[in-house]
């Protein structure tokens, strides 16, 4: 059946020059990617996947043999896999403004990374950027491999957010679009949620406005930022499955407030892997450009969607707090609206928002039709 | 038709020595209260209203005249209205460590408060205290007023978590209860979001492991705090009638970190107004006691709702994003279950959990039926 990816090779793309949507001009922006499969001599089989808020370009295979996890969406992407790699070459970059700066797979350019003019980190100098600049910095990516036209772009969470912003920003270079747990367009409701995830760095004294490079950094902010954005993206199922239903389970909380609970030490744990690979004033940037989000810098969703002219197969979950029904139903709606070719498919799972990359199998079939050009039906 | 309550006279209970649940005696409780409508010979006619989390015994009526808005119940509580005071003697109790300590209508007893053993405030000295301390407080509040059995005991959120805990701990005492918006137990997720309120506060330097009394209050953390519970407990319909459908409306966020957009500016202008009002302590304690709520102190949630005896008038709200429908149905199936007298009603709203406080007026039939012992059906 469906075999393995082993011996992903992390690239780098170097771009001396980027002029952000906002009108900055950024030099020697670098990137990380990594691809699955071959190109053809047509250049023609291309398929772009876009990363989560606090993922990277990682999306499939393993990097060594012993690497205790594949890339996130290895359910789906690989040898005879639903975006199938004996195909199709499967191309993923890192974004601008990488939550996971630290991380020596990953390469990106955003507030930790040297400005060129001063020789010390852009801190809050660096420029607000948006969905629609990681778009067009992995165009010049694309287009530096001499692909003219993707056969599709396909990605979870912000990942699907690119892939509506591909769709509406470049309609002549993208075939199809596979936007997962996600919309057209943020909304008040996601911006105030945002702003949740984000809020706690700014209260860490070390946080110090965004100038901690070379001092101590503001890793209790970002830990419980970090802690908030796993609880957002889940569901009540996964915490009774993982920690009982009684609330006080594993701890003594009783004796004074320092006692955690279960799963706000669980919580604590998961979130504390990850500090030392992530950069507080990149989790900042992450969530204003989540925030400005609409699809290809349209004036409002419904405009946004009434560009899209690439069939869409549009993934969500009912049990989605991030990108809630009334958020999903509302995009499906504008696409619909607009006469798109558009499929909205649901799948289930414990995980809320994440069931996007956990119960993604769920959807094999009908991924694999879609890529494959077999009829879409609504 | 419905009358109205002026004059709504704030008084106080103090208790010389409490012993909490976890075995500490405090000296010299204090509790506020007030009252609408009057007791009758027998004092036979007695309903105890129990307030939320960020509540007050104001339930109901106006202080002056002048007041800008009623006590918070005030659709359902007063002369006519399905809590008649012409018929109840409606009384309703601040809880111990009630979160607006500087409010000047407000007494309790908490981390803010002066230890008579020290002479200074307890901090973090405070005992936890769990919900089932707020309920053995106030059956001596009841008790001092010569009552012996409530007609019934009401409460929305926190206080549906008091009304389920009178039922279990004092079945004698209890001829009905009416849990709005809560649930028979906490469970992890609850849990895990109750963290997520109150941890912004332990980051705010000045919060300095709760000794801050005489210095600087941690005001950033508890403002954060204040937002994130008020966000938790309202939903995307209320956010997208109050500040549109574009995420960006009302700011300039793209020209820097520091602009805000609209919800989030009004989000933290509300909690402003709150701010000088609240103690950031109480705050922690109060999470503390949610988390660890089983009614009763009962072993698990099925052993609590077996527990109850008196009839239960159950209003949830299936958009709570606090008390999901998976955990109010899982309350309502425990009832159930137990063969309790339970009538399960939901209502609607733009708001999540906060429709039980400015939706209520949709139950206002079932609840002067329930009041006035007409039949309940399931």
């Amino acid at each position: 059946m469906a075999g393995l990816l082993d011996g992903v090779r992390k690239q780098l793309f170097e771009l001396p020059r980027y002029e952000t949507l906002g009108g900055r001009v950024l030099s020697g922006v670098r990137v990380g990617w990594e691809s699955y499969g071959e190109l053809n001599a047509e250049r023609s089989n291309a398929i772009l996947i876009c990363h989560y808020f606090s993922g990277t370009s990682h999306a499939a295979g393993r990097y060594a043999p012993g690497d205790p996890l594949p890339g996130y969406w290895d359910a789906i992407i690989g040898p005879g896999k639903p975006i199938d790699t004996d195909r199709f070459f499967v191309l993923s970059s890192d974004t601008l403004i990488n939550l996971n700066v630290h991380d020596p797979k990953v390469a990106t350019t955003g507030p930790a990374s040297i400005d060129p003019a001063s020789g010390k980190p852009y801190g809050l100098d660096f420029p607000i950027v948006e969905i629609g600049d990681f778009v067009r910095v992995q165009r010049e990516l694309v287009r530096s491999l001499g692909i003219e036209k993707l056969h599709a772009v396909a990605g979870p969470s912000m990942g699907g957010l690119q892939a509506f912003d591909w769709a509406v920003r470049f309609p002549e270079m993208v075939g199809r679009i596979l936007p997962v747990i996600c919309a057209g367009a943020a909304d008040p409701w996601l911006v105030a949620w945002l702003d949740a995830w984000a809020a706690p760095i700014a209260l860490d004294a070390q946080w110090n406005g965004g100038d901690y490079y070379g001092k101590a950094a503001p890793t209790a902010g970002l830990l419980q930022a970090l802690k908030m954005v796993a609880l957002h993206a889940n569901d009540r199922p996964w915490a009774l499955a993982t920690f009982g239903t009684s609330p006080a389970a594993g701890g003594n909380p009783r004796a004074g407030l320092a006692q955690p609970f279960a799963i706000v030490d669980g919580l604590a744990q998961l979130a504390a892997l990850r500090v030392a690979l992530c950069d507080a004033n990149h989790l900042l940037y992450l969530a204003r450009a989540n925030q400005l989000y609409v699809a290809g810098g349209a004036d409002d969703l419904g405009a946004a969607m009434a560009r899209v002219r690439a069939p869409v197969l549009y993934i969500t979950t009912p049990t989605d707090h991030v990108f809630p029904p009334a958020a999903t139903g509302a995009t499906a709606a504008a696409l619909r609206d607009s006469g798109a070719r558009v499929r909205h498919l649901e799948i289930g799972g414990s995980f809320g928002h994440l069931n996007g990359l956990l119960t993604i199998g769920e959807a094999a079939e009908a991924i694999a039709a879609f890529m494959n050009d077999q009829p879409v039906a609504s």
